[in-house]
């Protein structure tokens, strides 16, 4: 079942992404339903005769299906941390990665054709949730046959969907593996995120989401956006560490209003670039909007935390990191206490990182001897 | 000489601002020179006969000459620090407030008539540097008659100007008061200040600067540099407290991706849209320049800050605020150490106070007896 042709140590080797289409209509929480959804997917490993060896990996707001290996976009986002011997051991398990309901990279998204016009969703896609998102990968398991998951596993935005799985689904999560994380969005992660929109909403070229085949797509704010976002993923130290103050012409600066004069501003202008050639502007806005929304004790606890984790059956690994301002580990700690207060398995791990929230993606060292005993555990 | 005409307990009472052109050009940083430069300009108490009573007050990025008492706009920016017996005492010093160069409430800035042309500026406006403002502030109180001034006192960029004129100006300055500042602002500072000078550059309407009377202004990107802005200036902990994940709606979310749903959103979007109301989006890229060119060990140290104040003969009071973390204590640290190596007068107070960097303009009743006391002994 697995997409692995060759084979490398301690890579899963090379990968293509596959695409399935699920049988039935997802039904959406704003009240409509999406169909003829398709879903993007890669798997590594082998799927168990019994069937219990499956670990979802979810990603965050910019990955995609390609979580490990060599694929045609180079290597995995999270290529560290699946492979054979690696934190998610591939000789062990069989982890499934699908793209997220609403992205640009497989998965039926706002870029792609409603098949009730022919013509792209755009702004007609419906607003979409986590729950929505989690509804998506647990129609997509059915079709491939897989009823239970030994671990769901996620950061940020991919941990909210890990968390929501053990909520709406108890019965079928072992466990779950949710890093650099949270139950909701602090306000000041709110604000980040709507500014982010509001730049791409702002761009003329956005035009009202539906610019798709008008040769004019939002890149200017979705630049901004992308500039705001990657900002809030390190830390000041982080950016102190790598750039000081230091300039663009080592002799002194040129005067100019619109040029980057210092080597962080055009750091951030390439980071601008780079993103806004690979990413679809509308599925940036849904999913930003989906993470901000998400909010556990709202949605299932009439408010309180706990009531909405008292059904929780999976045990629960947190990992946080010491500098990541967007998703401190304040909100973990607060998971890890209402799960606690409910007698619940959870442990929770804060590193010493000063990365920031990408320290998720560039801790993977020090975050695999913990998931690797987290997970040894799990199978005892 | 002041504006004053009417007078109630503890205010200045009603103020109009006034203006004054100097009388020759002010040489740039950059190597150009600005002709028929105009200064907008409020002052508050009375000169002494020595004319040794002088306080310049400074302000940050966006504010302008009306610092205290009740004017056209309402009250001054910094009314609860200037005024009869308030930190700046006008019953006994001559405050002066100007708009600074760049400025777009009466000083002259992009938005003025170059006089070269009969037009507008726009993007022909030299780059301005601090140094220049304080140039220009030095030619204006030139033309007032002042040759020395008793303190120089601002906050953020406000306090960079007092900084400026510590250095630039030592045998003229007798103290200075500089507040939530910095003598360089860090890397993340400089990041965001380039987001927010991107968004508005990349705004259509913005039309590379010569915006002025197409009908057209770039209001869209100078919301979300406002935005961004704003985010800054606050706390985390503030936002949280002040909003919580509170809905617009309080039933439940709408389902919307360009709508507000939060609180802050909303908040945000009414922050965006009364500052570009009154704030020209020229002025805001050339201060944000200047502000991030800021860098006292760079421009009179060689890369040393210790260096760059050894000429400084005025006693410098810094205060800074515990959750500042656009202008963080450790700044205001590292000017004290300089100083404080250097064995000249100084004194750094911390504020512990929740509000982030605009703590500078709400805490005003903690920064008043630190301020007198300075003020006190700078005149025993």
């Amino acid at each position: 079942m697995g997409a692995v042709t060759t084979r490398a140590s301690g890579s899963v080797g090379t990968v293509r992404t596959r695409h399935l289409d699920l049988p039935e209509p997802v039904p959406l929480d704003c009240g409509r339903s999406l169909d003829r959804v398709r879903v993007a997917y890669e798997t590594y490993g082998e799927l168990s005769p019994a069937r219990d060896n499956v670990i979802l990996v979810c990603h965050a707001l910019s990955g995609d299906a390609h979580a490990a290996g060599t694929g045609e976009t180079g290597l995995g986002w999270w290529d560290g941390m699946i492979g054979p011997g690696k934190a998610f051991d591939t000789d062990e398990y069989f982890v499934v990665a699908t793209n997220l309901l609403g992205g640009c990279r497989g998965t039926t998204g706002p870029s792609s054709t409603d098949p009730a016009t022919g013509t792209p969703y755009g702004a007609d896609f419906p607003v979409i949730t986590v729950a929505d998102m989690v509804r998506t990968e647990r129609a997509f398991l059915d079709a491939l046959g897989i009823d239970r998951l030994a671990v769901v596993a996620g950061g940020s935005l991919g941990g909210m969907q890990a968390l929501d799985w053990a909520v709406t689904h108890p019965d079928q999560v072992d466990s779950i593996v949710v890093i650099a994380s949270t139950h909701a969005l602090h306000p000041q992660g709110v604000a980040w995120n709507a500014i982010a929109r509001e730049s791409i909403r702002a761009d003329p070229d956005w035009q009202g989401g539906d610019y798709y085949g008008t040769g004019r797509t939002p890149d200017a704010g979705m630049g901004v956006a992308r500039m705001v976002g990657h900002v809030t993923y390190l830390s000041a130290e982080a950016l102190e560490t790598k750039f000081h103050r230091r300039l663009q012409h080592a002799d002194d600066i040129r005067f100019t209003i619109t040029e980057p004069e210092f080597e962080v501003e055009s750091y951030l202008r390439h980071q601008a670039d780079s993103f806004v050639r690979r990413f679809d502007a509308n599925t940036y806005l849904y999913t930003s909007r989906a993470l901000s929304y998400f909010d556990l004790a709202r949605q299932y606890g009439e408010g309180s935390l706990e009531q909405a984790l008292s059904g929780v059956e999976a045990r629960a690994l947190l990992v946080a990191f010491s500098s990541d301002w967007l998703y401190p580990p304040s909100g973990s700690q607060e998971i890890h206490d209402a799960l606690q207060a409910l007698g619940k398995p959870v442990e929770l791990h804060v590193i010493d990182a000063p990365y920031g929230h990408d320290s998720f993606l560039l801790e993977e060292a020090r975050q695999t001897p913990l998931i690797r005993a987290f997970l040894t555990g799990a199978t005892r």
